[in-house]
């Protein structure tokens, strides 16, 4: 049998981190070609300077992955689409919702793939913190994610150009997990954010967030900041009438009541292609648009406040 | 036959400039109670301080239309479809798109009709507007939506509250009859936002839009000002392969290369109306979302300027 050829576009850091190791992991698809404006490369593999001429070049080609700034995604997975191509995006899978909703439409019309990798959300962890929340009287959720964006996006200047996200950057991981582990939709009910007098997203956000009326879901927040020194923190705390739960390390551990619950290697992205080779086996797609839903939502009803000036 | 019997939430000036002349004017429904906080009465009808209490007092009511600020008409949406009454929301259908996306589920859970009535879409110059263009090349439109919030919304602290939408507030007719009227889908490329310093949402924006890749639709922009004296203007001009379009005052008259093709009577909220009880007796529903994702995604990737104070 012939595995699926994959293209991937975009050679960052998370394409060359958790991409190209998890193609050759899982061995669900065969890397064909990568794409670098840059003129990048990847070992043993044909590079292009656009997508465009990666297509022309590999008219066979089954599937690309999307790892580029989220402000161009939209263009190139229409493109891709429409060239025949089932499509796997990283997070966050497009600039705005009404660019998702149209990548949706799309899909759907060209009757290809279309899966919005939430890595996140491929975590066991999160999975089994779901299953114990299902029926659970939950008191209350506290995010907390602080990271220092000098050391995870060095000299990234598009993260806090407008459209590029800022501290939701890593925000959008938490709340995709938030949106799935809930038995009930989440809202967002006030947002503070704080973004640099020298550029155009949030350094630091707070979010109130409450649940649907009459599910069993108290309060929710979320503390974003992207200036924490020291020990960096990805952590979700959820108290329930039967105690608590720590998820932390991004989702990637569990802890009840203090007991190791789970703690599981790091193999979301091996998840996520299998999780993609299954949706382009059965002809279906997942697009979650949920997470993206709740930043809007943050930016539309927080209040901006000015703050110190950000520089590398 | 027996008219379906209709609740008026919230008694404000577009409840009783519109809503109540409306009800009577088309003759489909009856008005059978209103809801004030303050205690504000209807000629005729009984009036009641929460919709909780007009539902107690009247269970076999049919509809509700909800005429409050949008911070609160998720959780009346909710009450209301809960309670199985129909609903018809006032523009905008909620605070935040995460809290419309439940409303069309509930809706679809309670099998009730919900309405998310976008007024400015009802105008028949609106209607041959996108007559007109379904086949056109277009090579620009131009939205101009100035008005002087002291004059249309005086002392509503509200619309200058987190969440209240400020100049998108008026802005968001016109973004509705945009995705009305264009061919194709429409996406926020780039926003400049410019927020007064003692408020917390925008008193003036302009937008950069596009539509998708391949439609045959040039550059799309908005200019909205709530700070405008003199003369108001609601306008669309749109420029095609075959000339130009001028939809005005708020879109009620059209014209083709300056001379009239449309200057219809005020009779947008009549229409909305008849389309409401056209739902209802269809068992239908009529969500539209797409008109405050333009608005949320222009808060995503807008630009935040700090602009003068602003008091009444």
């Amino acid at each position: 049998m012939t595995l699926p050829t994959l293209g991937l576009v975009g050679l960052g850091k998370i394409a060359r981190d958790q991409h190209i190791p998890a193609i050759a992991a899982t061995g669900l698809f065969k890397l064909a070609a990568v794409v670098s404006p840059d003129g990048a490369t990847a070992e043993g593999v044909p590079s292009f300077r656009s997508q465009a001429d990666m297509l022309a070049a590999l008219p066979g080609l089954d599937a690309v992955a999307l790892c580029t700034p989220p402000a161009v995604r939209h263009g190139l997975t229409v493109e891709a689409l429409r060239a025949g191509k089932h499509v796997l995006i990283e997070k966050p899978p497009a600039a705005t919702l009404s660019e998702l909703h149209d990548l949706a439409a799309e899909a759907e019309t060209a009757r290809r793939t279309l899966f919005t990798a939430w890595h996140s959300q491929f975590n066991p962890a999160v999975e089994e913190t779901r299953r114990r929340l299902a029926n659970a009287d939950i008191r209350s959720v506290a995010i907390t994610w602080k990271e220092d964006v000098r050391r995870w996006h060095p000299g990234q200047d598009w993260i806090f150009a407008a459209g590029g996200f800022g501290v939701f950057d890593p925000g959008i991981n938490a709340l995709s997990i938030l949106t799935d582990i809930l038995p009930a939709p989440v809202f967002v009910r006030a947002a503070d954010l704080h973004v640099p007098a020298n550029r155009d997203t949030p350094i630091a956000a707070t979010l109130e967030m409450g649940a649907a009326p009459g599910s069993r879901i108290g309060r929710i927040t979320a503390d974003f900041d992207f200036l924490q020194q020291g020990e960096q923190t990805w952590s979700i705390v959820i108290h329930t009438a039967d105690g608590r739960l720590d998820l932390t390390h991004g989702g990637t551990r569990l802890f009840a009541d203090g007991v190791p619950v789970l703690a599981e290697p790091d193999t979301e992205y091996q998840r996520i292609y299998r999780h993609f080779h299954r949706l382009v086996t059965d002809g279906a797609s997942d697009v979650d648009g949920r997470p993206l839903s709740l930043v809007a939502d943050a930016c539309m009803v927080g209040r901006w406040h000015r703050t110190d000036s950000f520089d590398w």
